[in-house]
């Protein structure tokens, strides 16, 4: 595919600035990208690099120094960047059907233009929308939905009545629908607390690979529209997620937990059971959430605590063993002082 | 199904209040069940919502009110609350045989009524149970030993020489048996240690999606009778795991590792190698324990120690920076105080 | 298979001491190896266990009393056991060739040898190396690319463009190259950033089960030569881990992190994105590294501090309550002394 700049500033909505004519046949990294390529500039602290790179035209925000190469002048310059590299890399979607090796129960409807790959299985009453690829070993249990232009990678699993949106992207290995941890405790042993609920997996959601979402003891576990998931999470049962939050890798959220919209938890985070998490609230890498949050509240640590204050106390906390030391010294400079100013009189009260 | 509350009451071994005759039809919780349904109170918090309940009956501890419904007294009303939803939700099952798209060597051994999906594959020398079902896509290698009534869901992976009991549930993609983590550093690089032990599963386990439960080197990694195991929870080679644990999802145990009966850990948690976990330990979320732990005791934090004091010094954590900036105050107060009492004799010296 | 200790000390280029024409048919640990079996001697702290093991010969480190037994005398006694159980353990690798129920498109190119089990699935455009074994339900999507002696397990993905060397193995569940975790934010939405890089994984790399390796977004996510991954570990994209370093169950890498060579990571331990670490560094189990880390340093914590201080600090982190107590009634006794050195003024200055 071969753009000119002016072509590719309409598509952006930008401002143009050089000439218009300049051909863009691909992207690249500041460090990166040659000549026919487009960079982009997001972080301002890396500006003085658009003087030296290979590209032949340059994304900027607005107020910028173009160093007299051909750009683009947009608010955004990484979401432009994401809309030109989506542009670039699309390739046509091929509806391959129902391929040999697929094994589909002729109860469930498939809609238009599905591609089913070998080894995939749907059992009875699987309702499937319009343009879905299910690549290859995927399973899909009894009475699963799919909205339109879903796509499951290899491997996944939904389980039994989960019912997934429109424009879902599953990636590889996932499970959607295991049964949630409940047990009661029946003497010394466990009994198991039969999981009759659901996940609904509302349109626009993204999940990574080896990801795990249970579903509901006795009602829906739900993700929210727009929220993005990440590698090797858990969402366990009775969860409601919000819509566009952004879930880190190997993030693990306990049962009938509440999160807001817009919620961002960073990698390896684990919020206890039942929390609410506001709204636009944040928690970094590796935090602990043992209870609920605050809408825009920006967390870490374990158990988290607001992340400035975590900063400070965490560049305090090498210097503990100094500070216990020195608590010891001065409570004997402490003891002198009071002995010389008040000397002992227990001498004196036996005499 | 259409129970009276008698016949609910007989089922449980409770003691049953008000109308013997009314008709249970399903269970919901305290907020959302209808008439018809039947719920339970198992948290004395919300004992006032048994008031407004739109259940038509409830179950209750002994000694609570009530408010003139009518109602089943039992000692444990969530173990009572599990029993009766699984009488209400069992559905029977149906043995489908060895369905087309299935694999199976003709050395293998299958018992009675037994419900093999496609795409699922049993290699030489595999044993059986009764009553078993593999869902679609599971793998099970060479001599693997399934007991009765045992139910892998799809994606499961069974590795050669591996023994699972009667009564053992797994969940969607888990890999009992990949190789343990074991190299010796062989100048620069790494040598890989064989790993020719298995896992040996005991009856009546339950292990969640995505888990991975690794072969021992030599002998064998064992999951104790009545286990429970969450979604994506690591148990490495040679691991003895007690009898009615339950292990909370993305937990960690590393190598060697024994842990007593009844043991629970939290989410997120890690277990050093070789660590003796007593019996009746308790382990919250997050912990990473690198050591051995008494039975009974109750640990929190990393490195875990006894949960109480963890949460006292957990609170005074954020005030580290105004203890140091204290500690410098009073260095300074004390050296004034002392200077007072006596003076500096450096100039003296030099007189 | 049986070998004189003669013939296993010329494999092992060791000095033998004792009987030459002992029998070996195993191998066993100290504590529970019986005739005719050799076991070895790795910590000096069970010397003398050497004493009462049952077997027939004993592999040792120099210096060390072999208390009459027949000896083998290495420098490295583990890695020699390693060496001597892959000898006798190892089993002929068997061709089964493409068997019925995979699906093989026709584009691609299997070398000689080859094992490809029902349920594996090979996308077009593939090309892979002699003596490869992909077992059940395997899934290489278009362009996929192997070397020789490749083992993947039942359930591996590895997706487009992907490629993988010489002698790798990738144990079950796994996924190679799905996409990395890339939005751009649009208003309150998120814009996917499509990731149209790849994976490459260099020769003698071994992945356990269930961990994922996402592409790059642009360019590749490369993993060493000889470098060892655990279980559940997550690399995101655009990553490169260097060669021969050892990586944890559970450990999760953020994007464009740069690993050393021969680095160590225990598990559960969380890598920030951009991060660079040294050739050697060892950061220990759970530990959170949120910046660079030089070569050879040992760290650990969370955020991590060096491995030494971070157990001092540790060991003062219960005294936290009594130290701030300590500090409070510090506090009140230096009031106490200012006051009977200078008395308060206050009153006089009304006067």
């Amino acid at each position: 595919m071969n753009k000119t700049l002016q072509e590719l500033a309409d598509y952006l909505g930008g401002q143009l600035t050089g000439d218009p004519f300049v051909g863009i046949s691909g992207l690249g990294t500041l460090e990166t990208a040659t000549a026919g390529q487009i960079t982009f500039l997001a972080n301002l602290k890396y500006a003085h690099k658009v003087k030296t790179t290979g590209a032949s035209a340059v994304i900027l925000p607005p107020k910028t120094d173009p160093f007299g190469r051909p750009a683009i002048v947009v608010d955004n310059p990484y979401l432009a960047f994401a809309k030109l590299l989506a542009l670039f890399t699309a390739r046509p979607r091929v509806a391959r059907g129902i391929m040999a090796g697929a094994s589909v129960d002729e109860s469930s409807v498939i809609g238009k233009e599905a591609s089913v790959y070998p080894g995939t299985f749907i059992a009875e009453g699987v309702h499937i929308g319009d343009r879905v690829t299910l690549h290859p070993n995927v399973t899909l249990y009894e009475g699963v939905v799919l909205g339109d232009d879903v796509t499951l990678h290899a491997g996944v699993s939904v389980r039994e009545g989960c019912r997934i949106g429109d424009r879902v992207t599953i990636h590889n290995g996932t499970v959607i629908g295991g049964d949630g941890f409940g047990y009661a405790p029946d003497g010394h042993s466990w009994c198991k607390i039969p999981q009759v609920g659901n996940v609904v997996i509302e349109d626009d959601v993204e999940i990574g690979a080896n990801a795990t979402v249970d579903r509901a003891a006795l009602e829906t576990t739900r993700i929210g529209r727009g929220t993005k998931i990440d590698n090797l999470v858990q969402v366990a049962h009775n969860c409601t997620i919000g819509e566009d939050c952004l879930i880190v890798a190997q993030t693990g959220i306990a049962g009938s937990v509440k999160l807001g919209r817009h919620v961002t938890l960073g990698g390896q985070v684990a919020i206890v059971d039942h929390a609410v998490i506001g709204d636009n609230a944040m928690i970094s890498g590796q935090s602990g959430v043992f209870g609920s949050v605050a809408p825009g509240e920006v967390l870490s640590g374990t158990p988290a605590i607001p992340h400035q204050a975590r900063l400070k106390s965490a560049a305090v906390f090498p210097h503990l063993p100094e500070m216990r030391k020195s608590l010891t010294r001065m409570g004997n400079r402490l003891t002198r002082i009071e002995e010389l100013l008040e000397p002992p009189r227990i001498v004196s009260l036996v005499d």
